[in-house]
């Protein structure tokens, strides 16, 4: 298949969204807005780093790699509207494998309304798929890291840990309890837009996705803030057949396993009772799980067993 | 160097735009803009396709990278304005070239006054850059390929082949007439931003940059506009001393050579005179070469020797 060809075949034969004003097929794609601000974020995915051919079929690493994205948008207060793919192709993957991908992408972005407007094909060795998405947000509503203050609560929604649960058990075979859910988890997660838009009437909300485990995401909102996040350990809400794993990879996944996609925050006491009822609307849990001081010391302490141990910011580093 | 250090060693102390509301630092950038359309291309080189470490310095990777991506917003008729840019790090590369890299893309973007406003760093195996460029165009003055009509001018800004000879002369070492203004042509190409900013007062330009060779990007023009280009060989410009090189080469560089950067677009007889004043105002050439027809049979004819040839889409397919 040659590249025209294959734009052809991923080209949305219609649009969802009302602000756009030319697609895919030029040399660029156009939106227009005016009320509300754009928010654009990308991320790059490659392969036998973020995804492998072994354990991820090809449909779920287009689901993932926009989810990534979407997740971002979420962590903004934004809503997706948008997205465009650059890929390098290798020849590791068939034409068949790679409208798969597509087509992963295609069934999270319609569940947001969203709409593919451009891209990129170059063939290479590896694999990489580099996604631009880009979304809307209310003026005065984007979500920022550096919004902590001292004395709000520290809250989490979902249940973490269970992505890396779900990559455990399509890694080791035996027999688990929840598996179907724990895979799933895995393979398709669902980023927290819908629970970050509800929070709109809020005038301050940190938010922080957790895309690379809590202890590394709750370090980037203290640090930004220049506050301190204390975390208790034994409120850190995971699923209710987690215990079923080994206690140090428990410990391990629920702090430091990426991909959850779920999101962290901090809020003011009096707009805790708020924040409850919108995820309660939405059918979605939220736990609070610390508290924010003054800085002392370290970004973020974790409170266990009556001890209060410094969390490194120990997140997945693609550099190190 | 870590992935949060090296952030930290390519973010901008300060950004020009005054629509940005928030820069690198966060999940996403965030941008706000109530009167102009806002633009946005995805582009992607990579190691050993578009460039290589043998015949290319990284701080004209860099430029080259960016030029391709600004090239974009010059063939819609918009300025640019930010760049997002999400790269693959080989160990080919060391840190202080891939900041070299980061140099060349800052120096092309300081000309438009772009603010570099996020992107993603992962290894990989093979270097791979992909940059989102944003720009913003006036409302209905975005330039379509679609746009071309029958009995249009088709014109050309500056000359062609020139980068491809650029590339040749740094593997073919000989004595060259005019050797560095060849090379600098091809390793630090100017996209046309400034030209089509100008064309603003005409209603209607079809345009497409000449990244993959005129040929092609000709017949994208046609083809998006159902219609037919006749271009005549002998009026397409090339540089004074082009005529050193061998004349099979000067052919396929001037037709088929990509990278050129430079537009081609039609516009209506009664503006040509306009185009042209625009042309000479900024200093650069600006020639016609041919007319546009009702289509037939074929989407562009090259006039040569008394023949008209069909000439094919044959410019750089990737997935050829």
């Amino acid at each position: 298949m040659d590249e025209f060809s294959f734009i052809q075949s991923i080209k949305q034969h219609s649009y969802k969204q009302s602000s756009l004003i030319k697609g895919v097929g030029d040399d660029a794609a156009i939106i227009r807005q005016s009320s509300e601000d754009v928010v654009v974020a990308v991320d790059t995915f490659v392969e036998n780093v973020h995804f492998s051919k072994e354990t991820t079929e090809p449909y779920h690493i287009g689901h993932r790699v926009l989810a990534a994205n979407i997740s971002d948008m979420a962590a903004m207060g934004a809503t997706p509207a948008f997205y465009l793919v650059s890929i390098v192709l290798s020849k590791h993957y068939s034409s068949k494998e790679v409208e798969e991908i597509f087509e992963g992408m295609r069934s999270i972005a319609n569940r947001y309304g969203m709409d593919l407007i451009g891209g990129d094909t170059v063939s290479g060795q590896e694999m990489s798929i580099s996604v631009t998405v880009i979304g809307y947000v209310s003026q005065k509503r984007a979500r920022y890291r550096s919004d902590a203050r001292e004395k709000d609560i520290v809250f989490v929604t979902g249940t973490l840990g269970d992505s890396q649960a779900g990559f455990h058990i399509l890694n080791n075979a035996s027999t688990y309890q929840d598996e179907t859910y724990y895979i799933e988890k895995h393979q398709q997660p669902i980023p927290r837009v819908e629970f970050a838009k509800r929070l709109e009437e809020i005038d301050r909300v940190a938010l922080n996705d957790i895309s690379d485990g809590i202890g590394n995401e709750a370090a980037e909102i203290a640090e930004a803030s220049q506050v301190t996040l204390h975390l208790f350990e034994d409120k850190i809400p995971t699923s209710a057949s987690y215990s079923q794993f080994p206690s140090e990879l428990q410990e391990k996944w629920k702090l430091f396993g990426g991909e959850d996609f779920e999101l962290v925050g901090t809020v003011s006491k009096d707009k805790w009772t708020y924040v409850q009822e919108a995820a309660n609307d939405i059918g979605i849990p939220v736990t609070e799980i610390g508290y924010v001081s003054q800085y002392k010391n370290n970004y973020v302490y974790l409170h266990k067993d009556n001890r209060h141990i410094p969390l490194k910011k120990d997140g997945y580093n693609h550099l190190k």
